[in-house]
């Protein structure tokens, strides 16, 4: 018995600017039910420090993603050829608590991981990716992390809160989601609070590469030694799009220059190809500071490349 | 026996800016079937002579129409406790070939009106009027038209074409569309290639309002000798987002100083209540002229407001 | 014995586009003592239900204010030849609570009341209104309160929620902030919840004047009436900018269609001349939906025109 | 003998968006020998006090010219079937110093004027106006001016210099350019340095009728009046397009709240048909403050209509 | 006999904000005769499957060349002191009929050729190419060809139509315009509807570089390559703007992500002095998604490179 | 005895939107007195070629350093532990006469330099640096110079004038002010006026680095070179925003394509560490060109980097 896979809708059927509203004009779903892997978003902008926006992120990213066609030059990867995907929509999120919105996220997932859909999460600011941590412990125990960012995201509290977007990751560390000898944060830089900011992940047992360590260069190998040392285990992706230098990602809140290209952007997620990922995001996208929508365009070209890089997805190179 | 009436998704159920790119955040239907009224859009700018920018129109206007709440607090009307409305999607046009996408869209509309569903377009450029008239004509006879616009569109051509945003008036006139005692144009003013431009319409019998005699005033009253002349015939109503001045609508392509403002638009659709409405459109929004988006939010108004002025719908005022 | 009055850096001195950032390049201050009137800023959006963005609003408004110079030439009124007049910054909100930020607003505006200083504070969401108003009754009693906006802002709740830009003058009303038959609501339009929403407050013995019945006219007629209504009550004046047409003010975040003009504001703040004013704000400036800075220079111009409203300002008309 | 008058390049010859980059795509030539009147730049901007970019003006006019026909629908009048008009280019202004600038300009429109050519200039700073009306008085004597503002610009100095933005009409009062008892200045609003400071002008026996005068309602009927009391004089309109209210002409550099309706500025302009009109201005557009060129729009047709009100040119009403 | 070249409207003659619209400021010519090389633009978009914009293409560029000074610094090459150039004005397309347009175009250049002058085109989407390069072949037979793109655009149809800016390499082969191994194809990437899309060109011989064998490294090897291949044959240059990472070039309509680098065109470009160029292409251009016309420098100078690199321009380096 | 140094207003005292509008919201101050380095501002554009709009830098860039936190985490460089720094507001220039200012600045840095203060400016356009070299030279003796840039600014005049954009270090040479050989040019490009253009610094000693030399790799190992060069002279480091590549600094004036990376602009300022730096200045940032603020987020991160690489700081790397 076979069954059909969705398709996005293409250009030879709908003008690119016509069709449905969802991530590459897939067919929405109202679950996770039945899915390989499945596109969802979080309109969520309250755990941000500085510029908002990331609220309009989920819309501005389907929006721009109707150009992408089913097949990826690069790589020769066809994922709807190998995966059921579907939109699934957007977290009810609480515009009006933070906290309470973290709850809602954490049961949305448990509820989608319940599926055992691979989510793809369109963002919203960074604060999500704590719940959804917690969700993927609970459902694969802790998991390796490949984070890539211009900031650790590993402050105590920020104006006293423990709920932030500049704090996902300490939380997930206190509650023991990580498997913190195979975490990696890629493209931290900037200025900080204290001058050894990034070395307290390092004192966890994190490889935490400086964006400096990765100027004018293919970060191709540093993936394969990623890919080395991570192994079998379970792997969540979260890719916070300022990690990009804002050349490449104007539209997003907290700006820090001198970061990564899209180039070494897509050099990472198509190094995670050939690992056991469970799930990943692209979060901090501001459509208002980028009205071209170019930001939004790089932030559904990766999602794409996540799914590209899902197991059991074929490829060519 | 009751059915359910669909109902837009409401700020407390979902983020305003999450939930489905539909209109209103309608659901979204297959057809018209079992529909009293629909919305659906055609991605179209290639019968457009100045800036492009309306095929992204359906798009941004379904965006910006998440906020608009299911009562109308002038006139107290109540669509959707009265009608079953949904968003049907849009009109697949073939980009390349504008004189084919014409026939199209006319093949489309002659479906929808099978259904007996009172369609509300989102546009795409001017041109598509005219098929939607043929169509109307095909179910309806001739029609009343009310006519919003700074221009005439009665061209004969444009660079010895017959099809092109600024003819499809005179397309419909000469195919026999129109009632011509009861066809009303509303705003028009600007520049012209002849200085009797503007009595070519009066030849046949149409009422043309410059915007010169809508300044500085209601035009309430002129609404009511409208609906006066009309009576029970069926009525169209286009409404071209340029009859509006640039400084309410800047997101449009051919621009002339001097219009109507947002609140005679709003009397202008109101006034139309209690009309035998068949069908309406609303055209001519450029988004990359409006990268804030407002220009699409009076769009998505208006079309809201021409929802509440069908038949059938209850109102207080 | 003299005292020497702040005045506005002058662009005889410093080019416009230089000297301090703060509210018309007057002297900041530390506090409120000694001032007969302070500007001050609430940079806060996370009580927003659609657009954020209005965090950035003081820094904007202040920013735009850059060219006011001290005389109000259509009244003659001369602020700062007889009030002590400051820029005291910023209120610290709690970014990441909500509800936390409503109690430091409401304990920073006791402090500044206890100077008998009159604040006009630079929002900042609407949510705003309310700790400013609890302040207000705890020392004047309840207050008259003239608010003009788009939305009544009278929602019991949002998303289930207590504290939220809908809700600030329900909350002011349950705590007994207002004198209801001296409550004045201004502009409201658009849709609703409820095909009654407005009557709420009009069951509260407010007068709600929709912006249907401003339209086409002069409210100046308007502010006879509220001026003697109000007496010599102590007032509140809550200006929400999107009580303008987005024509007028496209840098907001839930914009409504068919508003006032900017000439209708300054109308109704010119209207209060004479009143008994004891506060005022401005709110709901989104800079990033207006790049030019023009819906901050409205803004900031109508707190200076708040300012030559107050009490002990001659006036030449 | 006749000869051929030139005419803008049609949109049945070459799309709007193509042709020569002229006013309204005319014909450009080398000087105003042979013509009847002219449109010329003046890329200037550095006699600005606030925002910049009026030295961008004269190109973004041009451009967003392209769309104007050749006939006025609402006067009837038909410029080209009546005067030889050609664009002559722009005024090679020192950009590196103003005073050098002004002689430029003077002498530059001397040589216009010794063709009997009525200049009609695409701004620029209003600085320009001063060196021009100094050339118009050595051709016509004093002249009756028309100033349309939202500024008086009668400053005697601005940051202790005499030539600015703020001081030309004080400077051409100097060298006697003006006939004071025919002197109408229109729109003046805002803030000022003193609060008789329009009271200057009147002073002089100028009619400086404020925007508050204005609100609400045609200026028609003001034209009369001012018409009557011109009479035959030699008369320069100059229209800075800060007359408007931002929320029409939002890319201009110091703008003021609560200015005049591009309608207004139609029945302005129009009304000065019958008069003997010996040249005209439109200043202080600043592209970077509009980048979807509607203000410039604004301006082009606002050109436009100067030229249709000029002596010889037919109208129908 | 010598004759006098034409050269760029310098800086110290007139400020860069002023002067003619037309490329460089070079004098307009009626058409090529004389010239060694001209400009000339072709103001379409209607070719186009996503963004629109392009049809304002030439206008921006000509508006952004106009701060080029005539020599150039990398190579020192000197083309006004050996080449007759000028600005030749615009292809009068047929925006209602893209078929048409074509045909149009393959006349205009067979007149340009008959000249003996070499076209340098600004667009306009890619469609144009194609009847560029029939003409092409017409004059010089098959011709080898440099195209950098994101795209191939080898597509056979799109929306079932032979005419579109995906296609105009596929139909150029089929009409035998090119010598199938001298054809590169540099800058490849992004989604496709086949995963051996790229394959096609590869099958008739064509050398397809994709955008990834260029990260990270210096174009200048490869061009050495390229041109020992092509040796002595007429060559093509056919430069679309997508070829560059958006980063580097936001203002275009069919943005894929992972780039070319400015540096990279420069290199390309540059590259191609010493081979037989006989024309050159810079499109897809689209004005409105760059408001800054960052953009359009880039490719005015990328056009301003070609000239650089034609046969006869002698270089210091 | 020790002093209290002050230090930015952080991010858990007040949101990263509100607090003082001054550099890094460090303490205002009046002037240079009891500081070792001070920001200040030049509000100034009116020595521009092309596009204006550098006024309105030191406001952006202020406005936008709001983000930078206290220890660079490159470098470990900790500026505020061991010096005193604070804002000391604008120059008041006079905009209306370029040749007053530059005495207006040459005085303000005489005073500024008189309290052993180091100036870091924020332009501004590039004028300003020729006084401030001469303020320099009056106090060191001619000074090292490292200058940043797309152009090398050393034409002798612009429009015959001999004060301007294009000047300064023509100028400063003129004046004895610089070390001939101790002066470095990097990342000159684009076109001339004549193709011998940046030989003029190379006759006089000056090393020109053009930007093609510096493509596709780090420019660490130049800097070293440059401060052995330098070895313990005072050096001065002029920073030009338009050095960057358009991608990187869109907000600018004169662009020029191919330009150096924002990684190789901090490694340049972080290569100036061990040097004897006696000041620096970032100019050419024009905020309407980059309304995101991300061009002036890139100009306060590298003036922080300049405080980073003063004397007396110390770092871990
Ligand atoms: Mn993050
Ligand atoms: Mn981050
Ligand atoms: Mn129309
Ligand atoms: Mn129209
Ligand atoms: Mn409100
Ligand atoms: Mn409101
Ligand atoms: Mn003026
Ligand atoms: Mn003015
Ligand atoms: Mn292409
Ligand atoms: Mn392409
Ligand atoms: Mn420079
Ligand atoms: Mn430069």
């Amino acid at each position: 018995m076979t069954r059909t896979l969705n398709q996005p809708l293409g250009g030879d059927t709908m003008p690119r600017t016509g069709g449905p509203g969802t991530m590459m004009r897939l067919p929405a779903a109202e679950s996770a039910a039945g899915l390989d892997a499945c596109f969802l978003g979080i309109p969520m902008d309250i755990g941000t420090s500085n510029r908002p926006g990331t609220r309009l992120g989920p819309r501005q990213i389907r929006d721009e993603s109707r150009m992408i066609r089913p097949y990826n030059m690069a790589t020769g990867a066809a994922p709807f050829d190998h995966l059921q995907v579907a939109d699934i929509g957007d977290v009810p999120i609480n515009l009006y608590d933070l906290k309470k919105s973290v709850e809602i996220i954490a049961q949305h997932y448990r509820e989608v991981l319940s599926h055992d859909a691979i989510p793809l999460t369109l963002g919203g600011d960074h604060t999500l990716t704590w719940p959804i941590l917690r969700a993927m412990a609970a459902k694969h125990g802790p998991v390796a992390l490949i984070h890539v960012d211009a900031h650790s995201d590993t402050n105590d509290t920020m104006f006293g809160e423990k709920v932030a977007h500049g704090c996902p990751f300490r939380r997930a560390w206190e509650e023991g989601c990580l498997i913190n000898d195979k975490v990696f944060q890629i493209g931290l830089r900037g200025s900080g609070y204290s001058r050894e900011e990034f070395d307290w992940g390092r004192k966890q047992g994190w490889s935490c590469i400086q964006a400096e360590e990765c100027w004018h260069k293919s970060l191709t190998p540093l993936m394969a030694e990623i890919r080395e040392k991570i192994g079998n285990a379970p792997v969540y992706l979260s890719y916070d799009i300022d990690s990009l230098d804002p050349a490449f990602a104007p539209g997003t809140g907290t700006v820090e220059v001198g970061g990564l290209t899209t180039m070494q952007g897509l050099e990472i997620i198509r190094g995670t190809a050939g690992l056991n990922l469970v799930g990943g995001d692209l979060v901090e996208v501001s459509p208002p500071y980028d009205p071209t929508g170019n930001t939004a365009v790089i932030a559904a070209n990766f999602l794409f490349e996540m799914l590209c890089a899902l197991p059991g997805v074929s490829r060519l190179r």
